[in-house]
């Protein structure tokens, strides 16, 4: 099983999402880390490969050298995919490049910062038939995969309602005007786009809520609205929800809900059964019955064939945030390898989120906000260009 | 300390509310039931009155018979106080029947089907100077008496976003096609009003919203469905919030969130601070830090002067539903102690909801109907006659 | 429905546990205080009656007043049953004259200071043939009996291995020093016996796991320790337990416990299936199942019979510690009433601690007491005296 | 920063343990697999070694072999630490043939099968100032170096209490008359030593006392048994504890509770504190006050600056089993890295259990096997020989 070769565009010194990714694709030893932009200057760049033991002269100076001087190594040494970790404004430039350039693409969420951008992805990714996973990584958790897998096989019967929150208190107070290098971008419509709440967590939950329910939301009703003195993007929103079939839906995303650490939990009622899920103990799943009885799934048990191809340990030793983030990358590298030919098929490998699922968050993000500005219900029903998840 | 002597209306055989009442106002000792109308006929009330070992002189046929017949009985004999236990739209007639009587009213909620006759209740109430109170009990909690006295002493800040979630599944299947008894009248427009879900719940939702933080809702939004086929009133809402001083909140109030049981749950952020209740686990209250660090209260331990006056038992011996419903017809039984002169004041024993509290609990309810058949977000600011609390 | 008539002593002014049992009696309205002793004198007694609205000529100076007022009068009249809450080395004499002045009894636990005593008591009890209640109130709880009921069933085949903790810390520091009321009796030899910790709650966690497991425990080794210095009494025990089948056994009982509330706690292993109740979350019990999947039955399910007998409320509306107290008072006043022809027989009414429970669990505290005293197993199995159990 | 080379001796098809090692290694990119005997035959060994992306060349057939020809590399080319992760039986040779050749060692618990095995690992380590790791795993948790470290600050007062245990289920049935692979060697006293539950998981739980008092194990009482028919060793034990100073404790080890998973819990009381963390929910300390008020640390909050140093995510990003077991990886990198000259010493790279802690554990094991044959406390105490910790 050879590894596959990827480079990483962000994720430098002071940074988090970096190390993830790092970390993510490190633990099942199916990747390798070969080349990287890891800096805003060429100097930042190449201090900061130093620490990660790579090749100094794979250690770029900018976007546009590594993507030129990795596609003129010999194949069999060239990375394969490309890691982008950087602030939202930058993600498009970025995977475009790649994509020209034929590598594939792993891209943070929100994948861009305009619906145009991500349809030009999508249309690119379409183009070229490369790989572009979006690491709406909450997905990735077996417990996750089960919950879709029971809801899927009918067993509780049709869905009637769905409540997703996602609440954070860090941003509860105006930590961007305090130089915090997370929190200024991230607040800074420049960069982060037309939202922060939805943008940086909401659209998690949207896509969180989508792929456990199997359902798209047709409607919706923004409530948006800025919380904290001085802060230039909304920082908490309430987005009321019809699913398709009418379901009827709650998303809630607030980054000044103080004291809340990650709390994304989703919940689904059905007509014959319930499911409750939280990420901070993500290896349980909750089913509710109708005389109050509660089943606690936990990891690691008898679940479907599905859950258990995504679980590396025993029950009761417990998997987390990198081990969810993981199977992202090891379902693309599988994928590549298939592709590849150096690796059978794995059954469960195209289980990702693509360029597609990216570009739904974008439209969801831009839809929310609209909706909240004209104080009016819209139509969220989208369905991205052609072309997308290689089609 | 001499009992208070009560009468019940309702509460007969194959009813859950009226045992609470009496269970409630038993445990202290602190009231006496004397009197009641236990059934729809003559025969039914007779025959449930034998069960409860009440003198049978003093279990009547209906309630002109025993308005008039305890009014006639010497002071120190005749009740003191009616209990309504009915559905709801029969609350009114009673209550105005008792007032007019001279007797003060412990009454279920929601208080009345319209805000017509709430007002009615409030200004009798006014001019006759009687007690009126209206059972939303989960007040009666300690926990959420802490709660409050948190908030209140400003340590945590301004309050900035109220979650507050009623959430229940009994009525998933369409029981009142059943001659379920509680849910036939529940979804009989006729009998309980506008509203089934807000009615029955959500109002409590409300209250406890109002209560714990203090403020009053000035606006809403109202997102009302029915999701079981065939049923007449809504079963799910949400009810989109903003609280005086622009606070952002959330209702939610459902009957068909499958297998979900009793789930009322409060939490609220501040900008220092945050608080969550859980109804189902009433004896904890949790607060929230910054840092991600969690303080749970649990009852019985160091807590404000109130929260103590509320309990009965030392921590680790956990206290329920009665013990909370108890806490407000022990708070009546005082204060018309106090006022008869047989008891010095309690300081804590007006700490119970009155008819204005249900007052501005119909009018929520409508108001957040009227909304959601609108689409609009409404105005939800609303003071109940003069007259109202005795003043 | 007559209501039972009994008198209390003990429970006067600061007491906790006499509080208690005036609740758990009053809570259904099939019980009624009408007499008592409240104080260590005549003054004090009068002076607590009062508050209580007793006839003050029923409130007494003292036990044998008591015994032989209340004998004097009019069979219809005079208190049937007598409710002892008073400190440990008490409870005999005023349990040996209500037996012999022809009333029934509801004791304290543990029942008597020796082995001798109870034994006494228990032939005094077959002899008279009156009802002797030892308020090992844990039993009373629904989910306790849910428990027995499962595990009784054969579904989860036979017990292996039982775990029964009763950790609690108020005496972490010397309060018996302090004029700590509750703390200074339960320090002292003299009044509690020969232990505090196995006496005052390790017999609750002995009498706990009989109950559910539905066998004896038949070898100990008791490893007690004084770990506050200046104690005069053990405040820290472990006992290592054998239940008849050579089922493996730990208990522990601790005071010392710093920040423990109240947390009783019973694990049983078994064969086929395990069960996990916690008293400060009563109402649920947990089942685990092999592959890790846990069942969290909520009380006010589908439960078993003898479960829902003796539950208040639907699920979702916590019931406590009062209630699961209230329903030995319950029980014991439907027997007595079934007895006095006045009520047919309930079927479960038979379901309270007994004289011979009190027994086993005063034998039970001594054997582990002596074990610990000679670093040795011990025999534990032990039949109380003939003619217990009204047999 | 360069990467530590290391080779695995076990590991292969069919193996858990051997993954684990190979994800914790490779976790934070600071080590690389570059050799491995992966099976019991060379056969196997090669073909394993072929789904690791291993150069062939340096996947051996026997130990002998690798031990040899990695030796014979050049130094910066040949492993620097040997992972070792077979059945027990097996550590020694292996361990003491890696360290004869020169190479650190990583060596799985119990580390040997009898005590004077450990003894000359201890003076062998010694001896040659080598590296020497025991993957007691659980003591890698961020949460458990903070309780350690609050401990240690004295603000909760000298220790008085310990109740250690490491609750599994799995060993219910007789699954080594199944051919089930983990089950067989472990249940062999040929291969598991003398015992299964103490030796498997108890001796975890004895390091983790150790570990998190500070305190070693001074007397000890235990009583083992058997409780699945037909099973050579013990799968369920109880262990009595004194701790030096006194301090009582209580250590729990069972294979046989049934549904259990992976349930290792251990809560310290002391005079002005206590603590209590459970494996399964890795990421919470609870802190216990004399009140009753609990507070919740959450990993990523602001602890000590040891827990932060082993943290990798932020708050409510869950970190699990294989994190932990980086943490111990991590450091062995970083101190070899540091002897090399590569990199500064990191100041908490000292922070993994060493040679001397798996000579206490196999101590331990043995001492209260002793015990419990005997039915007598047996002294605890135990230095291992001079040499060891690499002093």
């Amino acid at each position: 099983m050879r590894k596959i070769r990827y480079g990483m565009v962000g994720g430098g010194a002071g940074g988090f999402i970096g190390a993830v990714h790092r970390m993510a694709a490190a633990l099942d030893s199916e990747l390798e880390l070969v080349a990287g932009v890891f800096g805003s200057t060429p100097e930042r760049s190449k201090a900061f490969g130093t620490t990660l033991d790579l090749d100094p002269s794979r250690v770029y100076g900018d976007v546009e050298e590594m993507m030129a001087a990795e596609a003129a190594l010999p194949a069999d040494e060239r990375m394969e995919l490309v890691s982008i970790v950087t602030p939202n404004h930058t993600h498009f430039a970025i995977a475009k490049a790649a994509l020209e350039a034929g590598f594939h693409v792993a891209c943070d969420k929100p994948m861009t910062n305009t619906v145009e951008e991500a349809e030009e992805l999508c249309r690119l990714t379409g183009e070229t038939g490369l790989i572009f996973l979006v690491t709406h990584n909450y997905t990735g958790y077996p417990m996750v995969k089960e919950a879709r897998e029971r809801l899927a096989s009918g067993e509780f019967g049709p869905i009637r309602k769905v409540i997703v929150e996602y609440s954070q208190g860090w941003l509860s107070t105006l930590l961007e005007a305090e130089g915090h290098k997370q929190a200024t971008w991230r607040a800074d419509p420049e960069k982060a786009g037309v939202s922060s709440a939805l943008g940086d967590i909401g659209s998690h939950a949207h896509n969180l809520a989508e792929f456990v329910t199997g359902h798209r939301v047709a409607q919706l009703y923004g409530d948006l609205g800025t919380v904290v003195p001085g802060r230039r993007l909304e920082d908490d929103a309430t987005v009321l929800l019809r699913f398709e079939g009418k379901i009827r839906g709650i998303l809630i995303a607030s980054q000044i809900s103080y004291g809340e650490r990650n709390h994304l939990r989703i919940r689904v009622y059905c007509e014959k059964g319930g499911i409750d899920w939280c990420q901070e103990e993500p290896n349980r799943l909750r089913l509710t019955h109708q005389d109050g009885t509660e089943t606690i799934l936990n990891r690691g048990g008898e679940h479907s064939e599905r859950a258990r191809a995504f679980t590396r340990l025993p029950g009761g030793h417990p998997e987390g945030f990198i081990e969810a983030f993981a199977n992202l990358y090891r379902s693309v590298a599988r994928t590549i390898r298939a592709r590849t030919g150096d690796a059978d098929p794995d059954p469960f490998a195209d289980d990702f989120p693509t360029v597609a699922d990216g570009a739904r968050g974008v439209h969801f993000i831009h839809t929310a906000v609209e909706s909240s500005r004209r104080g009016e219900w819209m139509d969220a029903r989208y369905e991205p260009p052609r072309g997308a998840d290689g089609e």
